[in-house]
């Protein structure tokens, strides 16, 4: 570990049948167990530095393994991180990766910063994956060419790894959403000991996503994670420092709602009128797939 | 991680039906999953230092998680190792743990420091906890008294750490027996570019399993690796310092062969003919129960 700098580290289990189908492609598929580990290192404003791989295969199959590797090699070579070790073994497809990164000392993002009169902001767009996910379990039927684009996202998500170097020095919590928004935000308050309230008209979407805005609604971008975004909160005098940052972050960011004394997450709609989403976000232990139509975190 | 020192980590998944009988006692399940990664401290001459757990479980039991954690904790507790973090998922029973420890710059034990002309050494006793395994399932019948002694070297493995860290300064190369003395003894020969003598009739053998060497052979000892025993060389010119450190060593050791030129692992039995164990030692791949009697690694 480099001086003046702390080890960080996160690991993740992704499981066949419960956070991917069995279908998957297994480059989309070791893509994508790579990412979430970086996303987490994304969450605390760290740079990946290695990570170590326990792959459980019901065989060896060697076009799959090659495949498997090709995934996620790209995104390895991408951010620089390399595969260090691991073990393998025979059983039911299950995949953890535990990634590590460096982060200045005291620097690295935490949940429990936010502060009531914090601005509350996200990444990228919310919900695309949601909707690929709810194609592939035919309760929607997406136009070939949109889904396309969200299948993307769904499948190869992209590690928010330089917009979380960008906000080591400006944001007071963060974390990645991979259970849902509103789950995800809802780790931050509870860590640091506030409530929120968010504008659902707000909510950064696609074109695909506002396409289908009408019959969709607003679940997939509430209560669905696998878009793998951050969310992070900027107290109020930093947000001028704030605006050069954002023009740096590829994802770009956007204010979706304000850190307040009352704890809880408070959604509010275009009308003034309090929003629930149908469920509260990924749950490890319920069924898949589950029948409020989410995907898996 | 302290200044001079380095950080070494392993990791190593435990998968219900490959690596344990699906009835195993969680008390002894959640000890064995971390004894089994503080052993590869161990042969690494690293003094433990926290640990991170992924937990897959079909399903959300109580009392077999509070036994789980029982078993876990008592022995993180005996050498103060931390649980720092991890993940749970709904699946199939699996246990996948990353243990991290120190070890002064340089001094980290390995595979491939074994020379031409070392002398071969393994702590404790080998072989009880196959016998157990067999016992199990039923290819073998112990007296009750005698499977309640093997069964512990089975189900709690002691890691061998204090044995790891005297030997930080003597052994040219050092491994956990893990798949079997043959399979890892034969890790550091790969490792080393060397090949090795040792003598069958000393290998160390516990009580019980002296009563049962005529009928259960000495596969147990050469191809079984559930005693979690380390297999280390010491090079001549250091066997006087050896001889000091011995006395510290709550396992004790013993002296089974040397280290030769020509590849390959040659066991000699006491009349001088050359013997082969009917198994190599663990195959992660294989079939479990194998038909060869020999237990999971």
């Amino acid at each position: 570990v480099p001086a003046g700098q702390q080890l960080v580290v996160t690991t993740d289990v992704l499981v066949s049948g419960v956070h991917f189908l069995p279908t998957v492609d297994p480059a989309a598929l070791g893509h994508k167990s790579l990412a979430v580990n970086l996303s987490d290192l994304a969450a605390m404003g760290a740079e990946p530095a290695w990570f170590t791989l326990n792959l459980v295969l019901p065989s060896v199959e060697e076009s799959w393994l090659a495949r498997f590797c090709e995934g996620m090699y790209a995104l390895a070579r991408r951010y620089d991180v390399q595969l260090v070790g691991g073990d393998t073994s025979r059983g039911p497809l299950a995949i953890a990766i535990e990634a590590y990164g460096f982060v200045p000392r005291g620097h690295a993002l935490t949940r429990a910063g936010a502060r009531p009169g914090d601005r509350i902001f996200v990444t990228g767009t919310l919900g695309d994956a949601g909707l690929a996910l709810a194609h592939e379990l035919g309760r929607r039927a997406l136009p070939d060419t949109e889904y396309a684009v969200v299948r993307e996202r769904l499948e190869r998500p992209i590690p928010r790894i330089e917009e979380g170097l960008w906000l080591r020095s400006i944001a007071s919590a963060a974390i990645d959403i991979s259970d849902g928004l509103a789950a995800d935000l809802g780790h931050i308050l509870e860590s640091s000991g506030v409530g929120a309230q968010i504008a659902l008209e707000r909510l950064p979407l696609s074109a695909v996503y506002r396409a289908h805005l009408a019959e969709a609604g607003w679940d997939p971008a509430l209560a669905n994670g696998d878009d793998y975004e951050l969310c992070f909160t900027v107290p109020v005098p930093l947000l001028a420092d704030f605006e050069h940052v954002r023009e740096q972050l590829p994802a770009g960011a956007t204010e979706i709602g304000e850190v307040v004394v009352e704890p809880g997450l408070h959604i509010r709609q275009a009308n003034g009128t309090p929003y629930r989403p149908r469920s509260a976000g990924h749950d490890h232990f319920a069924e898949f797939p589950s029948p409020s139509g989410r995907g898996p975190g």
